[in-house]
């Protein structure tokens, strides 16, 4: 193909628009869970979307009160450093090991891809996201925990049992539920124990 | 399967949760659009995040002043309908004659899954998104224009060459872009022109 003509844009713009470009690797990245139903697995775009719609409908269940728009940029941004560090599983121990490292590198590459300011704006989002450390942070980590639950839940636990996964390890990783959000996490604790009188962990 | 085990919530809580995994039909939805290199069609779940993600970087390009909650929660909510209704390619003038009736039926439906406070909400945010009638629709309407170009050019123009679309009237469609954000209609025109150069139209 030729490629002799570009579009115009003043660098800035420029800028913005290569991030956005970038930013559609993200379709590609696979995660352990399934669509409900368990057609196929799930990627961290579309991932990424039904947490911004758990935001909005759920955000009333936060323990503190949440700025909605500040909970929504970060579950937004917070898996993009998964286009070059890959989905990293929950209860993957060997991973863990290797993951702020990996997490980190990517942050440098790909939040750096913007103009400084919005490069600063968006990284701290992620870094708010990742040590917890206001209401905004712990609520949006309690729903990027909840949705895996809901997914199981709905395809009969088929990654946990993939996986080999036991209900008192879904307990113990899920427990950051109740970190920021009390009504969520016994949601969730009911959820799990619903799984295990299904059969959905296994016989 | 047995299913005689539920996990316990209040009405409430239970629809919220109803609604949310309802939605996950929209990753199951197919657009005409490619991922960019054009590994496979994109489905919509997917595109809504990515628009989410142009509504934060490409805010400050709004012709007016936007809220970006506002654009954020409309674009987020925007195509939830093509669970019921199907994409409607932009290019289909037959499909178009029916949108809106296919399209309302389909919000029916899907909205009020939710408590009726937020059934309100989330419909009026669509609603709003499909009149146009804030600065928060006109730029969310621009951003939601832009991406299929976007993907187009990225892709070589696949799409518009296997639906025998013509520069002109990608033009005419877009020009929508204009009325929501004029930088973004001036870049739209030149990424138009560098696709014709590039042969991205077909010979």
């Amino acid at each position: 193909m030729a490629a002799g003509s570009r579009p115009t844009a003043g660098g800035r713009l420029a800028r913005q628009i290569d991030f956005l470009v970038e930013i559609d690797k993200l379709k590609g990245v696979l995660r352990r869970s399934y669509v409900m139903g368990g057609a196929r697995l799930e990627n961290t775009a579309e991932h990424s979307w039904h947490l911004v719609m758990l935001a909005l409908v759920l955000a009333e269940y936060a323990d503190e009160p949440v700025d909605v728009l500040t909970v929504m940029r970060m579950l937004a941004v917070h898996d993009l450093i998964e286009i070059d560090a890959g989905d990293t599983f929950a209860y993957d121990t060997a991973g863990a090991a290797t993951k702020a490292a990996r997490e980190q590198a990517a942050a440098d590459r790909i939040f750096a891809l913007l103009p400084d300011d919005q490069a600063v704006e968006l990284r701290s989002a992620w870094e708010e996201f990742e040590s917890g450390a206001s209401a905004e942070a712990r609520f949006a980590r309690a729903v990027d925990r909840l949705m895996p639950l809901l997914h199981n839940y709905h395809s009969q636990g088929r990654s946990w049992q993939e996986h080999g996964i036991r209900p008192e390890q879904v307990r113990a990783l899920n427990a950051t539920i109740g970190e920021g959000s009390e009504p969520l996490w016994a949601y969730a604790r009911s959820l799990i124990d619903a799984a295990v009188g299904n059969g959905f962990f296994g016989r």
